[in-house]
C-alpha cells in the first residue's frame, strides 16, 4: 500500500519534471516547484528518488524512448543501402533535436555529481539506440569485430551530434534548416562511403 | 593619458579573466574577483568594457590565437594529401581540447545575452581558423564554389567537434586517449575520402 503510494508519487514527479524539461528546460527544474505541482512536501520528493539527478534520468529515459519512436523507418519495398540507412538515421537525429530542443538538450546538459556514474539501466537504454547505427554498419563493414563496430557507431553518432548541435546553435553557427539537412546528409554520407572503402 | 590608463586597465582585466578561464573556468568568472585581482573598483571594469561578455570575448580571442599557434604543421618535404591534411587538423583540434580543457570549453560555453550578436572582429578570427580547413578542401574538391567550400569546412569542423567533445566527456562517453585519437582519424579520414569521391 505504501509501495503503491510511493509509485504514484514517483510517476507524478516524473510527469511534473518532464513538463519542465520539455518546456523551459532542465535549468529551470526546482524541487520546490515540483513539490508544489504534485502537491507534496519538498522532503517527500526524496522518499521517491534518492536525488533530483535520478528524477532527471527518468525524464531522459522518456526522451530516449520518444527519440527511438521518432526514427524514420526505411522506405518499404526498397533494399536500403547501409550508407542510405546511416544518412536516414542522422537526418532523424537532426529532426528530433529540432522538434524537441529542450528535451534533447537535457540529455547532454544533465551532469551527475562527482563520483556518480550513470546507472546501468540508463547505459543500456543508450546502448539500444546505438544498435540502430550498428546494424547498417555491420552490413557496411562486415570485417569489423563487434567491439570495433560498437565504438565506430558511437563515433558516427558523436560526429552527427556535432553537426546538429553546432548547426542549431543560434549563437555560434546556426544554419537555415534545409542547408543544415543537406550538410548532415553530405558529411554523414561521405563518412559512410569513406568507411566502406577502407584505405 | 586617460586613454593609456584605460588601455592598461583593459589588459590587466583580460589577463585576470584569462587566468580564471584557463583555471577554474568560465563559470567561475566574477566581476568582484576580477576587480580585486586588478585592484580597481567593480564599477571601473565597465569603463574598460561595456560588459563582462566583451571581456570574455577578448579572452576567447587569445584562446583562438593559442589554438592557431598549436596546429601541427605538415610534415616538411612530403606532399601531404588533402585527406592527410584534414586528419592532421582534426588531430590538432583534439590535442588542443585535451591540453587546454577550460579555455576550450569557454569558447562554446560562452553565451551572449539575447539580441547580442558576435562582433565582426570575433567572427573574422573564427573565419581565419576555418581557412585552415578550407585550403585542403579546395584541393580535395576543386569543383566546389567558395561558398560551398566554406560551409563544408564548418561542417567538417562541427563533426570533429562532436567527436572531440563527446569523446572527452567523462560523464557520457569518455574514451581512452589513444582510442579517441584513432576514432577521430578513422571518421574524419573516412569523411574526407568520401567527399573526394562524390557520388
Amino acid at each position: 500500500m505504501a509501495q503503491a503510494r510511493r509509485e504514484r508519487l514517483r510517476q507524478a514527479l516524473i510527469d511534473a519534471a518532464e513538463q519542465v524539461v520539455a518546456g523551459p528546460g532542465l535549468t529551470a527544474l526546482r524541487a520546490r516547484d515540483l513539490a508544489e505541482v504534485v502537491g507534496c512536501a519538498v522532503g517527500a520528493i526524496y522518499t521517491a528518488f534518492p536525488d533530483l539527478d535520478s528524477l532527471v534520468l527518468e525524464v531522459n529515459r522518456r526522451t530516449l524512448a520518444l527519440f527511438e519512436a521518432s526514427i524514420p523507418v526505411e522506405a518499404s519495398g526498397l533494399d536500403e543501402s547501409p550508407v542510405a540507412a546511416l544518412v536516414r538515421l542522422a537526418g532523424g537525429y537532426l529532426a528530433f533535436a529540432r522538434a524537441y530542443p529542450s528535451r534533447w538538450r537535457a540529455l547532454f546538459e544533465h551532469r551527475l555529481g562527482p563520483g556518480h556514474a550513470l546507472p546501468e539501466w540508463y547505459v543500456a537504454e543508450q546502448g539500444r539506440l546505438f544498435r540502430h547505427i550498428e546494424r547498417p554498419l555491420a552490413r557496411l563493414r562486415p570485417d569489423l569485430a563487434e567491439a570495433e563496430r560498437r565504438l565506430l557507431a558511437r563515433s558516427l553518432f558523436s560526429a552527427t551530434h556535432g553537426l546538429v548541435s553546432l548547426g542549431l546553435d543560434e549563437k555560434l553557427t546556426a544554419l537555415p534548416p534545409s542547408v543544415l539537412e543537406a550538410q548532415v546528409e553530405l558529411v554523414v554520407g561521405a563518412a559512410a562511403r569513406g568507411l566502406a572503402d577502407a584505405p
